[in-house]
């Protein structure tokens, strides 16, 4: 593990290090903020943050406002890469920014060329915590959010580890990839063709099929002028579906925020506490 | 003037505008963020604020993590780009990242053909109010802050115009510009060799001539970590030209913070609460 950079923010800590991963085979970057009170030797619980299409370690941790409320409430967050990068690495055959690199969705893939380093699921659920909870100090307690296609990782994960995430939230999440063009060109191309195997990366799908007796709870943050909702986004299946299964979810809809970091900035924080509460 | 784009943010609304500039003869782009409370009628006082090298309106905007305290304490906040822009505007012979583009250093140009479109200090200390407060729903009340060269902008024009802006602040200023490589570079270029020409854009040198019955309140952070301190900013120098000159500032060293907007975001709230109380 290599440190790339690191910078006081808030009173804690953001750090950036890259790493050789087995699941992806190939050098992956993450970013970790760490909050003062690991100073006083205490061991932190830790917030996943998954991003969305296009982006990077970099722009949650740069754009969200994430840190004075988090050093606070005295909680780490990791953010990982969206997908495998580096020579070798296989993107979108026309370099499409929704497909291949900066689109790894969080599965494991299993179509060629794909398979050989898009195992983002296995990175994210596994190697990263493991990778996180040697090197610094943190406790088990785990929770995990996300925007987007991020927001989708972050219920797809949550939904099927209830017993590694205390808690799941999501700002504008792709919450039903097999029935909008950005999923379904994803799932397509790292799956194949075949839909069964997609409802293992559905959140809609894993809600409607829900049988573990832990329900952790899930938060759902959504603008109502964001340009990708009546499209790509549709919370409300979503919200059908957890009514249909007995789930309970919140899904709280925003008047004339869009899709942007300045809507997440806007409401970080309430996203921070409610995770904090769950992890305590 | 024409709007780029309008985003939702903590209760207010972030807006980029292009127009036609008098004072640096081509087009500029500025952001502003209003609060929530324009909606009630109510004009808000402004804030101003400067950029660094190599930024634009944006880099604040997305990275300083202003909007929900400025929405509580009821402030707009104008951000304009760093330099003139465009086909025709000179730029550094070498492209360098210091001079030219992004890198006005709100100076009004003397030499050629810097002198054609360089006329920041025109444009931000009259054509740019005068638009912002023909346009938006603000009030007279001004304050002016700023980041490393945006910092010693904020400081030249608070000191030469002290009746315009009720409060001065800066995070890792240049203080004295005609004492350090970056300063020299841009004064040089921009106004030519004579010595006695940088005087009015040194805020170390305003400073130790000031005559203005007026003092408006300076604060100043500075991270200590800062990778330009000891070259570039020096910032003492401006505290020992203060005390003896018998006006008081406030500098607020942090130990282990940097140059980033990682430092910035860290105290930008501080900052907006001390306008807010001297320009209510």
């Amino acid at each position: 593990m290599e440190l790339i950079s690191s910078n006081k923010v808030s009173g804690g800590w953001h750090k950036r290090y890259t790493h050789t991963s087995q699941s992806t085979q190939c050098e992956m970057t993450f970013a970790i903020f760490l909050p003062e009170i690991v100073n006083e030797g205490q061991q932190v619980p830790v917030l996943y943050w998954l991003s969305g299409l296009t982006c990077s370690d970099e722009n949650f941790m740069q754009k969200a406002g994430a840190f004075k409320k988090a050093n606070e409430l005295g909680i780490a967050i990791v953010a990982p890469d969206t997908s495998p990068r580096g020579e070798g690495v296989a993107d979108d055959e026309n370099g499409a920014y929704d497909f291949g690199l900066g689109a790894g969705f969080y599965v494991n893939a299993t179509q060629a060329p794909y398979s050989q380093h898009y195992q983002m699921y296995d990175y994210v659920t596994e190697e990263l915590p493991q990778l996180i909870e040697t090197h610094f100090p943190v406790s088990p307690q785990k929770a995990i959010s996300g925007h987007s296609m991020g927001g989708h990782g972050a219920l797809i994960i949550g939904l099927r580890n209830p017993d590694a995430y205390t808690s799941i939230s999501a700002f504008s999440p792709i919450v039903n990839p097999s029935n909008c063009p950005w999923g379904q060109k994803a799932l397509t191309g790292y799956l194949g063709d075949d839909k069964q195997r997609w409802q293992q990366y559905d959140a809609t799908e894993l809600l409607s099929h829900y049988v573990s007796p832990t329900k952790r709870p899930i938060l759902i943050e959504q603008g109502s002028s964001d340009q990708f909702l009546d499209e790509q986004l549709k919370p409300w299946v979503f919200e059908q579906a957890a009514e249909k299964a007995g789930y309970p979810i919140t899904l709280n809809m925003h008047e004339g925020y869009d899709h942007s970091y300045f809507f997440i900035s806007s409401f970080i924080e309430h996203h921070l506490e409610f995770h904090a509460h769950y992890m305590r």
